[in-house]
């Protein structure tokens, strides 16, 4: 067993209202960076776990966001990397 | 002008206190993932900018987030990456 560090992103499901990046993106126009279309705000996590090899921790990564990290109703995750800690 | 897509990363600084990486680390141990070790939690934001080119919206995104996006007292950002929209 050795040390990974898996990152995952966790992200509102393309089509549902994401009220958190319309706030932050409002505000942003209001601080004058009119130049921004859109903003969506999910989550970033960074997990350090024992596994055998690599794909070993990001399966039992994935299992993790599917039974705890990302709400399967609203939500996607996608692991962002996955590596030796 | 042409459209980016500029990924964020804000994590809570390193040393600091992290509570709900503490609670989503025993949730997994709780639910019986035994080798994970430690869980941080941040935001990952995805803004969709006008610019110039790569270089002008990784700044123009660096210096949101030094003005709204992180909190400069206890988080630390990086920018993920930069791409085309």
């Amino acid at each position: 067993m050795k040390p990974f560090r898996v990152s995952v992103h966790i992200v509102p499901r393309k089509g549902l209202l994401d009220p958190q990046g319309k706030a932050v993106a409002d505000a942003l126009h209001t601080l004058g960076f009119a130049s921004v279309a859109e903003v969506h705000v999910g989550r970033h996590l960074v997990i350090e776990t024992q596994a055998g090899d690599a794909k070993a921790a990001e399966a039992s990564v994935r299992e993790m966001c599917g039974r705890l990290l990302a709400n399967p109703v609203t939500e996607d995750f996608e692991i962002a990397g996955v590596v030796p800690a």
